[in-house]
């Protein structure tokens, strides 16, 4: 990781816990509901993986966390529910961050900076390997259904960073303004990093992390001389977020 | 479309002919061989990305075709081969560009502009929708297995340009180099178009069709005031090859 990434990449990865199938549990639960609650969605996120969404039913995804189906069906309604619930996980943390964001003192560059970095230390420790689950192609039509609401907001907070970020370069003696129709470009170098199929190592993730938002700036015509400054700014900004850092 | 957008979009969407399965051919056949081959890897895009590869047997993809299979085992010796094809004619053609462009002499800026704008051609009219045919997991999986060979040696084509073009930024007075790190980014903002699957409609096709481009200078750090400049020249390039034009 270079010196200027303002947020810190783990490289601890979460795995499925797999109990053996069916097999009530021996001792009393003692985590907490919302474990349960993960522990669903790791599974669920597993089988739909390997064996498709419609080749997945609620009874395996139950019998692969160790509980019975009905206990299943106290968390989630149904399966379409659960996937919705995958789906939710990889946007909304960033939507909130963004929604943060809005009452916050900084320039837009460093705001867009900060979303970038926050928004790829979600999709690069993302527990649930969305980016393979978006490859399932009923999973992507679950998806369309759902509308994608959070997807859309994020996109308009990019957008909405990213033209006042050219506003700023625009002002600049000597600069010409990126066109309107570029803008979108911002959004498609972050959402790049959730269709990469050949991340490296870790390694290669932490170096994503850090040159992706550094690249939104270049696109938007933020001198080079200014990056450095503006990442370490964000990296301030991020650290005071009373919000809930990214599930890992 | 855009003035300085050097290659022309069409919107005529090859659509697969569609024949009633099984039903011999009323007429004889007068189209060339090739012919029959584009059609047998239309009609298996369709159903791959429709039922999966796995789901998917020569059978009925002879049939769709309305060709007998051993017709089909003719062009293609397995269904492993189809799919191969298939990936492979989404990257060949811009890997034979780029070995036309080693050639020629321009800067290293116009090429690489070049190479972004053919690729995007060969993408955006991607008559298979192969954008569709990744999200399938065991295509994917097909994929790696074929080792993606003409993907790495297009990725490394990429990389060689924007290192050339990032170099003439450095010795820029006043401008600093864009790190080694970095350059992945330009692949990777011409290929999220790849795993874009919110295209609006053909207009949106043809802006991303200059706008990445475009985008792909700024990420080099070259002057907004050269982009038109170079997007005239890379044009004028690619007017002069003389290979194959993407098929549409």
């Amino acid at each position: 990781m270079t010196a200027d990434a303002p947020v810190p990449l783990h490289d601890d990865e979460r795995t499925v816990v797999r109990r053996r199938p069916g097999r009530p549990r021996s001792a009393p639960k003692t985590a907490p509901d919302a474990s349960t609650r993960d522990e669903i969605l790791d599974a669920a996120a597993r089988l739909f993986a390997q064996q498709g969404y419609e080749g997945t039913t609620t009874r395996q995804i139950a019998e692969l966390v160790g509980i019975k189906q009905a206990s299943l069906y106290y968390h989630f309604a149904d399966k379409s529910s659960i996937v919705v619930a995958l789906l939710d996980g990889t946007v909304s943390p960033s939507v909130s961050f963004s929604d943060w964001l809005r009452g916050i003192q900084a320039g837009p560059e460093v705001k867009l900076y900060a979303l970038a970095a926050y928004d790829l230390d979600v999709i690069l420790n993302d527990p649930w390997s969305m980016h393979e689950l978006y490859r399932i192609p009923d999973v992507a039509a679950k998806e369309e259904e759902s509308g994608r609401v959070e997807l859309t907001v994020l996109q308009s907070r990019y957008l909405e960073l990213a033209r006042e970020t050219a506003r700023l370069g625009s002002t600049t003696p000597g600069a010409l303004s990126v066109p309107e129709s570029d803008l979108v470009l911002i959004f498609g170098l972050v959402e790049s990093i959730v269709a990469q199929r050949y991340w490296g190592g870790l390694s290669d993730r932490a170096a994503y992390a850090a040159t992706v938002p550094r690249g939104c700036l270049r696109l938007l015509g933020v001198p080079e001389q200014a990056i450095a400054g503006v990442a370490g700014e964000a990296g301030r900004l991020i650290a005071s977020y009373p919000g809930a850092a990214p599930r890992r």
